[in-house]
């Protein structure tokens, strides 16, 4: 049982519990019946596996089917989706399953909202670990259904090395030695520098990724320079949709942004039984 | 092991998973330090619960403590709490509990602008169940210490009766007294209805409550003055902060509102390592 | 994993363990057979999901039917249902299936004799939280098969206030007053009291339903008089079948008793392989 | 975690939920207080793990002590235990824990019953797998507190070939050369047969142990001769308390009763706070 | 979910994790294809139905099809398999499944080894529990597919009293009896042993099965003598292929070996996309 | 919830399960005592985390205490550790915590030998995941405890294009360009080829990481000299011992070996109770 099948179990348990009362008092058990996912506004679709997953786990029998794929811009009106199958799954599932998509596609909308800021230039938009507890996997699909490029996943499959770890060590050069020798041989390392020397330093101690923090437009071009192609480039901190064009002409390989996934809110979908 | 255990452990099997590489690396086993819980904007405090939780859940070890309780105002560059341990663990709980937090108090924040839009009135604010999957009781006890009440916390606790639960049975008279049979006796009954002559005749047919679906104004006034008190009177959609002060003035009892929690964003808040 | 699918693990972990021996050294793998469900003594028809899907997860090739409903009554020597499938599924099933079978079975039986013994008159039997542990859902539906209402299904879905939490918050009137503050709005609080005077006190501060416990049939019925209609009545404690008649009398709406559930045995089935 | 833990979390997640709404609503957290178990029948102790764990797993602050051991005797009136804690978690855990406490006491109770019309004899009391779902290794725990002997504790711990088996072999000898081969070296076999000759050729073959099903008492005292020491004999079916006195007699080892799990009925014990 | 199951879970929540990363990449997840199992070197089959499982488990669409049956020889160069199903199924599954298969064809080859040195001879060779964690079950019926029998599955279905138990009692008659008081009926008792003379008064104290520890080929052979018949006798300490034949004429029952399991090494077996 | 405890928990389950009937019968619950663990061979330590947490897991009042740390050497007659604890709990987990003990010891042992030829050489020496299913962090940890380097950790933390992954793309080029637009920005893309042409393709396409399957001394050498230094080189296949040091010697970087993990045997530890 995957960690996704764990999450919608948690979710069907906080939501149905011992029984659905409305449904099980008033809709006959054998209604079999079909339902749409309407949009009602623009957006970008994501979220279309745990939603779909939602229906199947309350009855197998039910047949969930996407007309788009996860990625695509639907317009408000727009019928995207439906299950058939039995009226009280249909019923029961239906706020579970709204929930993740309408959550999902306003990361993936919002997302793609930044992306195009970015469009024809060679700066690639990433996201961070800033994600709902439990549905970092789902959140980090939806970046990409918006067309952003996932960061890393979690703390396992990639090293980065922020001013509190850099505290513990004192040097750069020691930091990057001592996680170079306990990551595994296809992990990244990367390190948090506050200034364009210290950028350098870290490309010369074998950095394969260095992350400017809260630099401005100038200081991280110089850093990109004294680096000189050694190191990959991630731009964070005090990012926001108006400096994108000024930090894609710094020369930058990425720049991450958390707000593309916390501060994203709900879209309108609704589910219209038939 | 409950289902915010469950939560807290899933978020960090997607977070940590088998390891975090970089501290592992870099900060010793038995480094012992403090971190301090630092709000960085006005914002109304909850998730006190999981993000305790998330610390002594990577490492018993660790001691949280918090300098406020749920439910009260903070300005920014207060501290309002801390958390001491190994740092190890201090640092690998961090981004999940300040995950947590920062969506919690998101919640509960927006909710007391819509709360304190209603004060002086009886009018009482509800939550839905457009919430996060999985975080269905979190984003329920936000709600509350942002001052507004829960409506019912899942499809177990209480019936309410919507067109397509009507459409199965033909009658408002048939359906509550179908759902009257079922319900357990501590469960209230509440049917959605669309005009005033609606709610009378769910009234006479015993309704404990009535929500009245997308009512102009004087319509809820109308439906108020005929159920004559026999029902409480909850007002659900089209709502938003400016129309609440008129709505107050209906005789309604409840007004719910998905936005509280569906177009919550998370407020900044940073755990500083000393 | 619905807590029945998580209760039937159980039982298979704690029957089946690592595998049944005796039917793996005898019975071929590949042998399929029919088996049916023999009713040895008259009772009322209970369990039969919990007994189906125990078939079903220790091998989804079984197929089970029952010729009856939930809540009908059979003779002895009744066939009144059937598997098919493998020989070793149904052997290694059998007697987990049969478990719940007999005793739910059991109490759906007692708890008709207690509804039988009120027919015709307007007060309704409810069960309590005195069930088997982790059986608690089963049971409930259990008592619904034999004609009896659920009371609340646990401490989540009901308020009832009882003398220790009164003792906690001094007077009748605050604990009701908290107690409404607290709970979601479609949850019904109810109180206990111990004579008509608090009662009548319980019903000014506005509680949903009023327990009598412990009173005699005079009390009863002044209680009744003095509520007048403003919350609902329960009897509670003392209870046996035969005062049932006069109980009814009294003009309360519900009496509750736990032996429906804890003083029920299991019935007499058996399985016949063919 | 083992499979009491998991039965006592899901006894908690059945009947707390997201919960205890009137706990919360009423008692301050920090209350702290105690409560004594208060027996009120004559009755066999036993379930005293479970309950204990019970409080231990809604708050591990509780400190819970008996006073008895499993096994012994207490009278009407007579406090065997307490519970020291949070006001709170005594009031959330105590249905739960009494309803372990008071079924399995039953058991306990019941079974004494029928080890003291034994006492003197050489024939031992056992069980059978006629259990709750669940609570498998608690009801047996009880049959031993009540004085008797357990058979096999599931599928996987012992052999039992039965009619339904042996039909898909042919022949006794076979059946049980083949169970010989498969079975582990530390586990017995044991038949059922329905004549002294069967006895006698289970014997022959082999079995450690051969159970005699629904036999008359002189047929019983035959197969015993025949046997001849060669394998243990256990009688079953048709068995009650009047006639174990002459079952004894018949020189069998062990005979085996459903009755003392399924028949068992609730005893009535009470938790009272101070 | 047996625990069969679990362990497939966490084998593949440790190998794949929140994804397969290089075949969701490159595979399209429309194709389908097929997959041999080729056996490289000598050997005895074992592991088919945790190998089979781990298919399903990651796409119930795969279908797994094996030639042979456990237990059998397969000569190198020979395909004993096969499995048809999603592409991206196959290469994300095949690593975990290839790794039960060689582990456990490992085991059964070695076992095979050991029988065979026993051919023709009364003496059984028996495994221990010195196996990998969480792979008891499959690496016993490995054994048996080597031709060796189980001794017991864990501490819950045999009695085993050795040295540090003894210690704790006091006689071997004492420790006897105390553990026959207690095992169930169904479940032998076996005693630990280290001369001729403790092996008798185990005997005459009613001991199912004797172990003799570390025991010349003289003493086992006394020991049996002084038995006489009474108990079942195990050798086990100090053996090795060479001496098994001079064991076999001691006249015991019983040889165990943990060597078969621990000293067990993976065979050479791939799986080949066609 | 980790992942190892979900090993531990499993690998309890399998040996415990309803309980040990030895220990319980025969060693009193009260008793307190000292264990020491004895090496009995020349080793390098590893597994110490898992041995300890199956005291813990089994009763936490054991305290366990190692004098040595993973990686180190420790020779036959060492004892290298102690617990402490209730008696039941340390007999019922030894051999569990043993289990786990020898064969990590056995992996790191192995891996030491294997490190030892490349002394003084740049080649380091990778792992696989040609590990035990359910054990594979525990491996890995093993394997840097004898002085090697992971390779990565499961199929989420690293792209490793194989020849089955090549033949649904097409081309070299397009397969990297996939994976990288695919993979998180701080992962690794490694590419296996089969000559230094297609080395040199690799390399000049952007890969990470180039694995040479299968090839000779000289062809490796050849393909250093043509990717020069654009990307880190691993040889795979047709490893033994007696090879590294002509490996060492190509220039490449990395050599990874199933054998130090697939083909390790248990070390023999005994767990002395005083």
């Amino acid at each position: 049982m995957d960690l996704l099948d764990r999450l919608i179990e948690l979710a069907l348990a906080e939501d149905v519990g011992p029984g659905d009362l409305t449904t099980e008092a008033l809709v006959p058990s054998d209604q079999m019946g079909r339902a749409t996912f309407l949009c009602k506004q623009w957006m970008v679709v994501a979220g279309l596996e745990p939603a779909g997953r939602t229906f199947l786990k309350v009855d197998p029998r039910c047949e969930v089917r996407f007309f788009v794929e996860e990625g695509r811009v639907v317009e408000a009106g727009h019928v995207f989706g439906e299950v058939r199958g039995p009226v009280r799954a249909i019923l029961t599932a239906e706020r579970t399953a709204l929930n993740f998509l309408q959550r999902l596609c306003g990361i993936a909308t919002l997302t793609r909202q930044w992306v195009d800021a970015l469009a024809g230039t060679q700066l690639r938009l990433l996201d961070t670990r800033k994600t709902i507890p439990g549905h970092r996997v789902l959140e980090k699909a939806a970046v990409r259904a918006g067309g952003a490029m996932n960061h890393r996943l979690g703390l396992y499959d990639g090293v980065l090395i922020k001013d509190n770890h850099l505290a513990a060590v004192g040097s750069i050069e020691e930091a990057i030695a001592r996680a170079r020798a306990r990551a595994p041989a296809l992990t990244k390392v990367e390190i948090e520098v506050r200034t364009p020397d210290e950028a350098e330093r870290a490309a010369a101690a074998g950095a394969d990724v260095i992350l400017l923090d809260n630099m401005s437009d100038e200081a991280i071009a110089e850093a990109v320079r004294r680096v000189a192609g050694r190191a990959l480039i991630e731009i964070s901190g005090g990012v926001n949709l108006e400096r994108l064009p000024r930090l894609a002409r710094t020369g930058a390989n990425f720049v991450s942004a958390g707000a593309i996934t916390h501060q994203a809110r709900a879209v309108d979908i609704s589910l219209e039984l038939e």
